[in-house]
């Protein structure tokens, strides 16, 4: 049993929620403060951050609305991915230097039983950031959408909107590896679009920001999609629904379109597609799905050490930086996954 | 081989298009036409049709707009489901007397090659309109929507829009018979509402037109649904997304609530629903199922024969009607399957 009685600090400092946004976040709906940790308890580790995940789903945990995740509470540290080192343990099942993966987020220094961190071991050539996206819950969520949602098969057209984001990147790159006739992106700004089909290896993308995305997904995919993975909604599910062929199927995963939206916002004005084309719309989180995750990591794992599956990150240096870090995102300022370093 | 040279009678009366509608069909989109039908052919037989089908899907064919199945033709007699009798026969495989199941309605005499009229036997006790819904594509509509698209299981609760159509009775009384936990309706008169509960064995059903779907569906279903048989969109389908369990499971079949617009219309304002909760929404036309047929009509058949399975048909005489009757049908003023009997 490894036990270190004089832990190196015991002051965290994290993120609060302090008011509960309505629309688009305000800088004093958070608000950031130095909290003093009891004292660590048989069975607890504590953890100090070196990685901290900002997430479009977190928006979402800011309303007071039962969803699939608990609402964050008010004056309480948000929680969300991180990953860390253990700098001290009253536990058998974890030693100081560890490396853990766990969901307390959103601040320096994180405390409580072991069970909630799970160790994890780093891949040789990659940054322990890597479990908080490639390796971590956003790759697997784009692995299940793809695979066991929509149910790709081998000479599917795919599309995929977001395409630059977390998620987005990853399904692509799983579509082309493992067959897809053809894989088109959507992305907001033309870097994105240029990462998508240099860096990612998609075959076709365009910016949604340079006019309809109907006419663009039309012109992107002039034989049409089988399989549509969706990250915006909106117009973009529209889109999709009027590109597919028959039999098509969609992976619903993220709605970034409506996330800020104060009013229940109109969705696709053509959903009477899914029954001229025979399609299936399915929606999912990830939480469903952690039994495929050795799956997922032994096969990605190795594409990433071939050096087949490439990754981009937008790393925010600095504690201080969460929120608008996270603005950002939301925004879409980041390329690939949005970290924040805590240093 | 039969032959009937001195066939009964040559000239038929038919339903023809005259113009494509703009939103609600006015009366002069029809025309309603004497014709004389050329000679025989041999290979071909000449149907006297005793009971014709109409049904919403109709609408959609005359527009012209490429749809899953091809619009209709100016100028020419509609189509779409009858049943009725050989009265001369040029082929070795149908004989004169015999009841036939085909697709050329809207009109008193059809004529054609003897592979596109299926012979079907009469089920003792039962008038052959039956082959027109509950024994007929309707009938399997509903059983392939219930159990292939929503994979209805035993213990699960079913919600039906559209509950008192051709297609909702039929959906209904399977889950029953199936074991369903509970079996919800929606209609829109309190007719059809009485007669849900009452003669189909709904546990609960309620009148769209007394409030807020989604208010109605929350009090009937207490416990949530676990499968939606959708036959109208709209706000149907935006409060079942909101009642659903998680998990839950959405036959798409039909949207009557959009057929007339002129404009596509939004749909459901809460399709994040569908990632929070895990749901699939699965479109589905009755085409592809034809394989299912054989099982269907065992299935069923023995329900009816036994008298488990109840149906209604609202009967109008005379083809002279048949606009009337599908634009009744359209307003919802029949109860159960609505028929033109031919006379």
């Amino acid at each position: 049993m490894s036990t270190n009685a004089e832990s190196p600090a015991s002051t965290t400092r994290e993120w609060q929620l302090a008011a509960r946004p309505v629309g688009w976040p305000k800088n004093d709906d958070f608000r950031f403060v130095e909290r003093e940790l009891p004292d660590l308890q048989p069975g607890e580790v504590r953890v100090r951050n070196t990685y901290i995940s900002v997430d479009p789903y977190m928006r979402g945990r800011m309303n007071d609305v039962k969803s699939y995740i608990p609402p964050f509470q008010l004056d309480e540290a948000m929680t969300g991915g991180a990953v860390g080192e253990v700098v001290a343990s009253r536990s058998d099942d974890l030693a100081v230097g560890d490396t853990v993966l766990h969901f307390d987020g959103w601040r320096t220094l994180a405390q409580g039983p072991a069970k909630n961190y799970r160790k994890v071991s780093k891949v040789p050539g990659l940054p322990e950031s890597v479990f908080l996206h490639v390796l971590g819950m956003t790759g697997l969520t784009a692995y299940v959408g793809l695979l066991d949602i929509a149910e790709f098969k081998e000479g599917d057209t795919v599309f995929v909107s977001g395409a630059a984001g977390a998620v987005g990147s990853v399904v692509g790159q799983i579509a082309r590896l493992k067959g897809a006739k053809r894989v088109i992106g959507s992305a907001g700004s033309q870097e994105k679009v240029d990462l998508l089909t240099g860096k990612y290896g998609f075959d076709a993308a365009f910016n949604y920001k340079d006019g309809d995305v109907r006419e663009q997904l039309a012109q992107a995919a002039p034989e049409g999609i089988d399989v549509y993975f969706d990250n915006v909604g909106g117009d973009h599910l529209e889109a999709a629904l009027k590109a597919f062929n028959n039999d098509g199927r969609a992976a619903l995963c993220g709605m970034i379109s409506v996330y800020n939206a104060t009013e229940p916002q109109p969705a696709p004005r053509n959903l009477f597609e899914t029954i001229k084309k025979g399609l299936t719309l399915r929606g999912f989180t990830v939480g469903g799905y952690y039994h495929r995750f050795d799956a997922f990591a032994a096969e990605v794992g190795e594409w990433l050490s071939k050096g087949d599956f490439v990754y981009d990150e937008t790393v925010v240096d600095g504690i201080e930086q969460t929120r608008d870090a996270f603005l950002d995102m939301l925004r879409g300022a980041n390329v690939g996954k949005m970290l924040v370093r805590v240093g």
